[in-house]
């Protein structure tokens, strides 16, 4: 420990470490000398980890988180999209179990004239990722240099992409740090590490999806709006419009849960069918994308004109083209088939009469982690052809011996545990449940929703 | 960070590290697995010091605390002194300014028939440390193997050297650790780190010195007393006999300070003259030594003890032959000029008549350190000859132009920034402060020195 002890660097980051462990207010400038020191290696992890846990216990300001998300958006390259004429917007979910909305959402939004530049994640924890959802489909190239992503973006109004080397690198080295050092947990850091991502995109307007409920990060209404007035106040300060939306995670979002199943689901919808849920939080979404994007005078205008390209086909055909241009093979869309395909399925049946009362939907997404469809460890690969749709959904009813689910699967032994998983997690009641939870808790920013 | 986040040991640690987090109590396994892990380097330093800082800001219960000092103490070698017929007993000072008790407590005790076993440590920050004290002593060596410590405790009653790689390796490497990510500052992880120590030198008794004033690390009185309170219970839930007294800090004691005029003072007041403050309080101290070591039925009746030992020159004789056996030079006791001579002396004039209203205690400790008496880099050597002698004391009068200090410097600028130090931390003020703090605030542990 000596070296850094006696370097002026260290010295800083010490004195920044005690301000915040003192719950004194960092200044712009500290906050940036110790992201930036850290993304060049000059401090070292155990002082960055040190810093984290009193950051998690202290909080931050909104200045301050304003300070750290810029400097982690500032750490590598912020993408210049202003020679696309379309306002650019950009849709994130907080990760939730089955939920595939951003695989509808881009090439909707673009259909209407928006510019979707979506740069996603991958599976974490129980929670699925765009991009294990997209490499579901034959071909489907997820690392595009910037240069082809901004060409897709000019020909086709959408191009979805994984975080590439140059963009926030001060994130990708953080969550990795907080991952094993227990920092996880701060809506301050979560915020931050969300929107340095975003905002490196160069987007003019985000939405924000925060989820809430047994499925979600944050299963308190609660913590989850807190995150989301953090993050819109936080885009705000740095001039984007942003608008969060407390969407419901306390079963699984539409039927099907799995890479290769979900994709299905997409198509589903975009053919103008699928489960009313998803349908109803696409169009939602989709309605906010469009009047931010300057597509449609009000968010009721944005969800007619987005039902309008569904039922039309042109949203259809633009996922077609998006598909086709990054790669991917275009003939799933009318062909199930070609995606890949599990060797097994089992049903799950009701072991009695009763309604659906309730699904612990954190389990259910560990379930799909189980048999394959995420990661267990970092360095696992994901089995895109597994999964789980759900016939029953919360307030259901369901006879005894009747299936609750269907499992596809590639091996026994985990088939078995995901299946006893499944069964712990959905609890069959005499009555059904006297309150359905909304789908869309509350909408924060942009004046709550009130256009 | 990837080899960490799957080893079993890591997912150990992260689970301890958001337990702390929540602020919810650790057992005594789980401190253990984490002290014995990190000091086997089987957990990182950046685990660690997201922990660190969660105790820091969460704090610590009494079990956890004493959990915590009983795995930092068992990380190494527990002395086992059984074989000495005498009870053990050391002393143990927060640090001050000043503060050379060690060397006149550890000979004076010994004479009283107590075993000393002192462990001790070098200057930390602006405070001064028995080692670097006694090293002034040309051939005084601090580094025995252990089996050299015991015989000099046989033959001699009391033995001072450094502290062993074999004694409490955690605590080294937390120590240094927390020296470079702001968790220095929690009692918690003092007690643990002093206590451990303390305990593993395989004594019966100990008698805390805990300053509080300008120049203690703990400033204020409350302060003091939570780390007293803490250290006494630790010690006690460990079998110990342990007294904590708080004392005063807020100038320096007695009027010398740097290396080698320290051991100057330590005979004087050894041969029964030097400074009143200083006299008092390691006959305070010594008192409870020897009451605490079977050798007076009472802190009064050690404290008369103790001053008869030192008027019969006892005290000094035992002095005289610890040095000797340690390889000094006992010639130093009679003729202080063999102790190592600075080259050049400054007077510091008072500018104006009045009292001497207070000191800046830190800032007098911290120009002994810029003079060369202490490290201002962990790597720096001590120059032993350089150092202070006030001539006023808080509370004196002074007139214009009479010298408040005298500066013995090897180093001209050195010597410049040293005075400057010191005479913006004399106030001097046209009455005398209203009430004189007292040497010891209080006493606790041991029924509050009610004997």
């Amino acid at each position: 420990m000596s070296p850094s002890s006696s370097s002026p660097q260290a010295f800083r980051a010490i004195d920044v470490i005690r301000k915040k462990r003192d719950a004194i207010e960092l200044s712009r400038e500290e906050i940036e000398g110790l992201v930036n020191a850290y993304t060049k290696g000059d401090i070292p992890d155990y002082q960055v980890s040190a810093w984290l846990m009193a950051v998690v216990l202290r909080g931050m300001t909104r200045p301050e988180t304003a300070a750290l998300t810029d400097a982690m958006l500032r750490s590598g390259e912020v993408l210049d999209l202003s020679s696309l004429p379309a306002r650019k917007v950009d849709k994130h979910s907080t990760g939730g179990v089955g939920d595939k909305t951003s695989l509808v959402l881009a090439p909707l939004a673009a259909a209407a004239g928006v510019a979707v530049p979506m740069i996603s994640g991958r599976g974490l924890g129980h929670t699925g990722g765009t991009l294990d959802k997209l490499e579901a489909i034959p071909g489907f190239n997820v690392n595009l240099p910037v240069a082809e992503f901004r060409r897709l973006l000019e020909v086709c109004g959408c191009a979805m992409i994984g975080q590439t080397a140059e963009i926030a690198p001060a994130d990708r080295k953080l969550y990795a740090l907080r991952d094993v050092t227990g920092t996880v947990e701060s809506p301050y850091l979560i915020c931050a590490s969300i929107m340095s991502k975003k905002l490196a995109e160069g987007i003019d307007a985000l939405v924000l999806d925060v989820k809430t409920g047994s499925g979600a990060f944050m299963k308190s209404e609660k913590d989850a709006a807190f995150l989301a007035e953090l993050m819109v106040e936080t885009g705000e300060r740095m001039g984007k419009e942003v608008v969060a939306l407390i969407t419901d995670m306390d079963q699984p979002l539409g039927n099907m849960i799995g890479n290769a199943l979900e994709v299905v689901e997409v198509v589903e919808i975009l053919r103008g069918s699928g489960p009313q849920d998803l349908r109803e939080l696409c169009i939602e979404l989709a309605g906010w994308m469009l009047h931010l994007g300057g597509a449609a005078k009000s968010v009721t205008e944005g969800k007619e004109k987005s039902a309008g390209l569904i039922a039309s086909g042109q949203a259809l055909e633009r996922f077609r083209q998006m598909v086709e241009l990054q790669g991917g093979d275009p003939r799933i869309v009318d062909d199930a088939k070609r995606l890949p395909q599990a060797q097994h399925t089992m049903q799950i049946p009701s072991l009695k009469s009763g309604y659906l009362f309730s699904m612990q939907c954190e389990h259910i997404g560990t379930a799909c982690v189980i048999l394959g469809g995420g990661r267990e460890r970092k360095e696992d690969s994901v089995d895109p052809a597994v999964g789980i749709i759900l016939h029953k959904k919360v307030g259901d009813r369901v006879a005894a011996g009747e299936p609750l689910a269907t499992i596809y699967y590639n091996s026994e032994p985990k088939a078995e545990r995901a299946r006893q998983l499944i069964v712990a997690s959905c609890e069959i009641s005499e009555s059904a449940p006297s309150k359905k939870r909304p789908l869309v808790h509350r909408v924060i920013g942009k004046s709550g929703g009130a256009n």
